[in-house]
């Protein structure tokens, strides 16, 4: 029965795959690029305070963490936009602005949910293929047609870790037509290392009105099971993007914490100092393992197993330890790996030479 | 520029117009139908322990939440899915079932994200009459063609507080065709003290295919600003809806407070009896006043002002009280007014005789 009412588009969706969680405390997951710090302590003594006025329904706007961020990123409040993780925010988008049979292009073997919003729009999916499995700015811009609507596009990728550059960036821009938006999911922006990043805001602090910045609290403030994310882009986009949404997407915690996770300076240079080393630390040992992987610019390591990746994910659960195999991403052979703190990276890497014999 | 790029239908809508936040301490809110008593201690509870899990992403189909719903309903948890607050649930049913230019019926003068949704999919929109400003479950069969997709109705309704019977709702539900969809907001269900209130939820035991019911913790449960709302319906209409939802709609916090709010009886006594008592005091006070008003089943009131709602509001807030003006509902000359403590209930009688003179 259901079949008959269900829009057709929708039984095209299959449901996420999210990273497993562990059933008992002496499993070390590695799976979904959590901070292995926990949460920001300064988002926790947030969220107990503003937990008293909890039968009180959230601002509508998020103020106050509009204007947080907004004065981080040095832009108007009213080029943000807050929302219940940026999954939301993706939705907002492609709910805003995307027509049915509209173009929309992203990467290959990329993130699930920029393929999940496109098909609940209606959207015409053009996967554009990847450069040597990183991502190719120069085929996407030769994927656009007058149709292509939305642009989805992570830097650092997702499951890669791999980024373009700011003058690789800025060329690509210019190449995009002004009526197709750009998104860039910039989820893993704050554990980038090197300086040839592209700062991407400036272009929306200097007028440019087809480019969308997503950022979220989910992995280097430690807060994913509290959900914010969030959107920068021209007032242009964000206005009608407000009317949109649900009227309270964001949780009173989740204003609340995410705003006093902004000023967890301690906290923030701890996560970044530990996936530094932690980076380093996995090069070497894969190295010495013999395994190939993509250098990173992110807290996950992709790594090219060369054997049926949810077979070694079977094996690695058997020594307690849960990663990532890419069997979902279209990369039979390849894992993803969280940086965890030292201790977790050692019980990996022990494991790993164990399992792979 | 944006013009050009927006989704036509994205143009006709129009911003949510909450209730208005108090800004100082002394100011009493009555206009957002929270709970006087703030949240489940309960789930505070809860959510204070489940703080510390933070970094790690939501449990993806809000299991131990929903195995509770289930118990509570004596339905399978395969039949209840869990949203950010009922409006995400709303906005879930629209993307997995409308399609463009399907009739969306609900009746006038009423919550408006059943508006909200049914635009962003581009559903034709039928407001079936009211009957002396309640919801007539006739008008809304008359209304009902071969193109009517989904039907949204609250019971009680908002604002009127009112509720329609078990004997007209299954009247009702035969006269509907099984691709038609019957979604009843049940926001208020708990505060119902009248016998004849419909139990929906055994059509979805006895295999009813084409009724959700949705209900919420941001009522009865004092948690507005926590996010957490669900439906119950067949298994059949669950399990596509549960494939469109985003992965981690529902926030750790917003799992476990809702969990344990559900047991958190003596609260949830408190609540009710309480919204009894300030109901009958109400009333007295109203006709004192010599003010006409609905018989209500919710925690509010609809009194009809008889005067400019608007202004009566801008009064009120200078005697430091806050109502909802319904002019954005429709109603110019009335006003809703969430049922508090017994101190705030007398504190508001006493500013509405001043300000009425």
């Amino acid at each position: 029965m259901s079949d008959n009412i269900l829009r057709k588009v929708i039984k095209e969706i299959e449901e996420y795959k999210p990273g497993k969680n562990p059933e008992t405390k002496d499993v070390i997951k590695l799976a979904s690029n959590e901070n292995p710090f926990g949460p920001s302590p300064k988002a926790l003594k947030a969220i107990e305070e503003e937990a008293n006025n909890l039968q009180i329904y959230p601002n509508q706007k998020a103020t106050r963490l509009r204007q947080a961020l907004a004065k981080k990123f040095d832009v108007n409040q009213n080029q943000i936009i807050a929302g219940n993780g940026s999954d939301d925010i993706m939705q907002i988008i492609a709910a805003t602005f995307l027509c049915p049979q509209e173009e929309v292009i992203f990467p290959e073997k990329t993130f699930s949910v920029y393929n999940l919003v496109a098909k609940i729009f209606e959207g015409k999916i053009a996967a554009s293929a990847l450069k040597e499995n990183e991502i190719s700015l120069k085929n996407i811009a030769s994927a656009i047609t007058d149709k292509t609507k939305i642009i989805f596009i992570a830097n650092p990728n997702n499951p890669t870790g791999t980024i373009f550059t700011q003058n690789e960036f800025d060329d690509f821009l210019k190449m995009v037509p002004k009526k197709t938006l750009v998104v860039i999911d910039e989820a893993y922006a704050e554990f980038v290392e090197s300086q040839d990043y592209p700062d991407t805001i400036k272009h929306v602090r200097d007028g440019k009105k087809n480019l969308i910045i997503l950022r979220t609290f989910s992995k280097f403030y430690g807060l994913a099971g509290l959900r914010v994310g969030y959107g920068i882009a021209s007032e242009e986009l964000i206005a009608p993007m407000m009317k949109v949404k649900m009227p309270f997407n964001v949780s009173r915690l989740a204003q609340a914490g995410a705003a006093a996770a902004l000023d967890d300076l301690l906290f923030l240079e701890k996560t970044y100092q530990n996936n530094v080393a932690g980076k380093k630390f996995l090069y070497e040992s894969l190295d010495k393992l013999g395994l190939s992987y993509k250098k990173t610019e992110s807290n996950f390591i992709f790594v090219d197993v060369k054997q049926n990746a949810d077979a070694l994910f079977l094996k690695l659960i058997g020594q307690k330890i849960i990663i990532r195999p890419l069997t979902s991403f279209g990369f039979s052979e390849a894992i993803r790996v969280s940086i965890g703190n030292a201790e977790q990276n050692k019980k990996l890497i022990s494991a790993m030479r164990k399992v792979l014999g």
